[in-house]
């Protein structure tokens, strides 16, 4: 009896590796015009079907999760994500599923690995993070009807999907209100620079916090991410004529960059100047930088939960827009 | 003709839980007597031979490395094994591995996680942290002659495996000698209390050190990990007459405590006094905290060629002790 075509038997008969059998099916592109007829012949000759067999893989149920991680850890601000990776192996692991891990050195990558996994593990569903407006990892998933949920919004109307995100412009309003009710009114925000989703949103909440406090300057900086961008940022705001007298910042890598201007300026923090950062990294604990902490731990049970709901085949889970809370100490 | 005997097949066939199977092989001390005799009755009935079944999970091949994570990261020293983690993952992917993760509440869970993950995702190799003396778990996987590797060293006679390592008796007699050099001769040393292999094989570093310069005194503080350790063995070593000038920390965490005590006192870090960390976090390199840093890619690459090796079935891999190296900034 014929056994049913696997991607390895495809690239046994088409004589090619794995990956380029996943190459002609997901970035045809990328394959010599030669080796793409070979494989899309032997494809059609041992009738694989990429997508069924994708989808059969939902009745199998590995209870394995998919999850992309960065090749080499990042700094300060990188620790939200492990921290989230953390959470989620022991969420998913209270219902039986394992968490399996993956590297990928752009989103074209991240498709084809979810094609691999899926092909040589059996990988069942996965969790996207990093998610950008146009975003082709999760038409990809779509495009299969593979479970999957995101750890941030979609940022476009078109991308209709489950995701789990932190209101961060929840944050930066709760940071900003905050600061308005200390007295201060020359308040500036240190971002990143326009077009990132996320610290567009941080950007939004300081400037709404500002609009409903009725003050009409919008003193602020963008740099990259970094303790050095955070510096630099505070260096030049507070050179400008009626310098700012706190700081809301898109994350805890500015805002430490911004205490040690202040320091180095002989500004007492907390009494001359505040500084609020994102994220609550163990670094802004050490140093008691006030910071917005994003709930970590409940966006991976949400995230969990949704994949459940979706395995189990249930109608389409809810999407989850957490609030953040606001952390106070020295700063 | 008769299905192989697995695991889920003696479950059902005894009207218990896989764990409960898993128990009776690993840990019947857990398992009341009567239900314990129903499974042993079933395993026999069936023939279900556990160790054999696992043996035969090398030929079959998943190519799944198996780590176990904290539940919750924590704090500034947890950063070094997330760390680990991102490049183990990235390593192993080159050789077509991949990572699965699982927590565990202790030892002894673990070991049962790995007869679960054997027995249910077909995992072919474990990595292990925080190795210890007497330690069950790399007792269990020789028993069973799986295929692992640890990072951390036996700590004890008797256990003879593959194991990486980084010389942390190296990396703080590295800190001792700079400290000398630079005219330092009251050196604390900041640790744990004793019975930490880890922390002992630290303290001997620095004691060998001072032994070195022919300095006699041994001032030292043993606290619990923490900023707020380091603060108060600070404290204590400080409250001393002729107190020490320079401190050698086992972790970033008690370095980081010992600083915040020295500021308090308008000690000038660099100058009045010296402090050196261990494991070069993002936070350390924020603070201008000099610090012994593990070569934590380079750990995670021997990991995965020893378990190559041994995956191959090769004669046995060699152990590796590799060398830290002392980052100095301004502390």
């Amino acid at each position: 009896m014929a056994q049913r075509a696997t991607l390895n038997s495809v690239a046994e008969a088409a004589a090619v590796s794995r990956q380029t059998v996943s190459n002609v099916i997901n970035s045809p592109e990328v394959v010599s015009p030669e080796t793409r007829e070979r494989v899309l012949e032997a494809i059609e000759r041992l009738g694989y079907r990429p997508h069924t067999a994708a989808r059969q893989l939902r009745t199998t149920r590995s209870q394995i999760i998919g999850l992309r991680i960065a090749p080499v850890g990042n700094g300060v601000s990188g620790v939200v994500l492990d921290q989230f990776l953390h959470s989620l192996t022991a969420t998913a692991e209270e219902y039986d599923h394992r968490i399996m891990l993956f590297t990928a050195a752009d989103d074209e990558s991240e498709t084809r690995a979810y094609a691999d996994l899926i092909a040589s593990v059996g990988v069942d569903a996965f969790v996207l993070t990093h998610t950008h407006h146009d975003d082709l990892r999760t038409r990809w998933l779509r495009e299969r009807e593979l479970p999957f949920v995101t750890f941030g919004r979609p940022w476009g109307a078109e991308q209709d999907h489950p995701w789990v995100d932190v209101d961060g412009a929840r944050g930066t309003r709760l940071a900003t209100d905050h600061l308005v009710r200390q007295g201060h009114r020359r308040i500036a925000f240190v971002g990143w620079p326009e077009g990132s989703e996320t610290g567009d949103d941080r950007r939004a909440g300081w400037s709404a916090g500002l609009a409903e406090a009725g003050i009409p300057e919008r003193r602020e900086a963008a740099v990259f991410d970094g303790v050095e961008g955070g510096r630099s940022a505070a260096a030049r705001l507070l050179d400008e004529p009626l310098a700012p007298t706190a700081f809301v910042c898109a994350s805890d890598s500015l805002a430490l960059g911004v205490v040690g201007e202040l320091r180095d300026r002989g500004l007492r923090l907390g009494a001359d100047a505040s500084v609020i950062g994102f994220d609550d990294t163990p670094t802004a604990a050490v140093l008691g930088l006030s910071s917005v902490a994003q709930p970590i731990a409940e966006v991976a049970a949400e995230c969990v939960r949704q994949l459940r709901v979706m395995l189990r085949g249930e109608p389409g889970p809810a999407s989850a827009l957490l609030p953040p809370r606001l952390v106070l100490r020295r700063t």
